[in-house]
């Protein structure tokens, strides 16, 4: 049952994440100033399925467990929002509509922390990282808004 | 804790759905041959809110019960892939790759109702329409496929 469980999460992990792929970084993110701290870009999709792994893992345990219910729902929840980001800084070029994808996928992390934390301390500790990447994700997203302010104030008409 | 629940639940159907605002249809969408069968654009979103009721409630109620695992895995599967062909078809204009994903979709909410049903008849029925729907979704995206085979055998380059 584990190992269905996960493939099913795992499955909605690549479901939100093959946007990365979609909407890749290409001239318009590298002619941006970026912040110091910025990693290079293969760090991203490595980073990523480490945390989809821990995602999956703790979205299984989860759902073995009785009274779950806060907690799958914020797991349903948080892929929801991670699948929205690329699409709206990539695909739109909308660095402060990204910031706020990107808050508010934080504070859904952070509310999926505290209810599998509540239910089970391993997956709550597997999402430790994931908050921490979205911290990180949001800071670049902060600084790339203030060290390209005119960009940011013009993003480019929607794709139509 | 079922109107928390439901809270949740159709938070990530929002977040989803926020997509069919971002990338809107346009004039690439105008100028498309449609299938005789194609719905007005307002239906679409006034479909969407009335199915996300129905995820939302099939969610929460499926949450409060025992044994959910399956259930809960596959609501969170659906919704990652829900929010994945907008920013495909509308965005990418790509009306193939649009295809794979509202198959995958239409898989996805099929489990997720086989599921649901098991648990919960009433939360099993919920997913009909959805079911219905995204397969009248697929049927568009086959049909405009099939009625412009010239456009969709050459996709805009992606954004860079």
């Amino acid at each position: 049952m584990f190992w269905l469980l996960f493939c099913i999460f795992f499955a909605a992990c690549l479901g939100a994440g093959i946007t990365g792929g979609l909407f890749a970084p290409g001239p318009w993110y590298r002619a941006l100033n970026k912040p110091w701290f910025t990693p290079p870009n293969w760090v991203f999709p490595v980073t990523w399925m480490v945390l989809y792994v821990c995602m999956a893992v703790a979205g299984a345990r989860a759902a073995m467990m009785e009274n779950n219910g806060i907690a799958m729902a914020f797991w349903a929840l948080q892929i929801a929002f991670n699948g929205l980001w690329t699409p709206v800084f990539f695909g739109l070029k909308n660095i402060r509509l990204g910031m706020v994808v990107v808050s508010l996928l934080w504070v859904t992390v952070l509310c999926g922390l505290l209810a599998l934390w509540q239910l089970d301390v391993i997956a709550g500790v597997l999402f430790v990282p994931y908050l921490v990447w979205v911290s990180i994700a949001a800071a670049l997203n902060a600084g790339v808004w203030r060290l390209n302010p005119e960009v940011a104030r013009n993003p480019p008409p929607a794709p139509s």
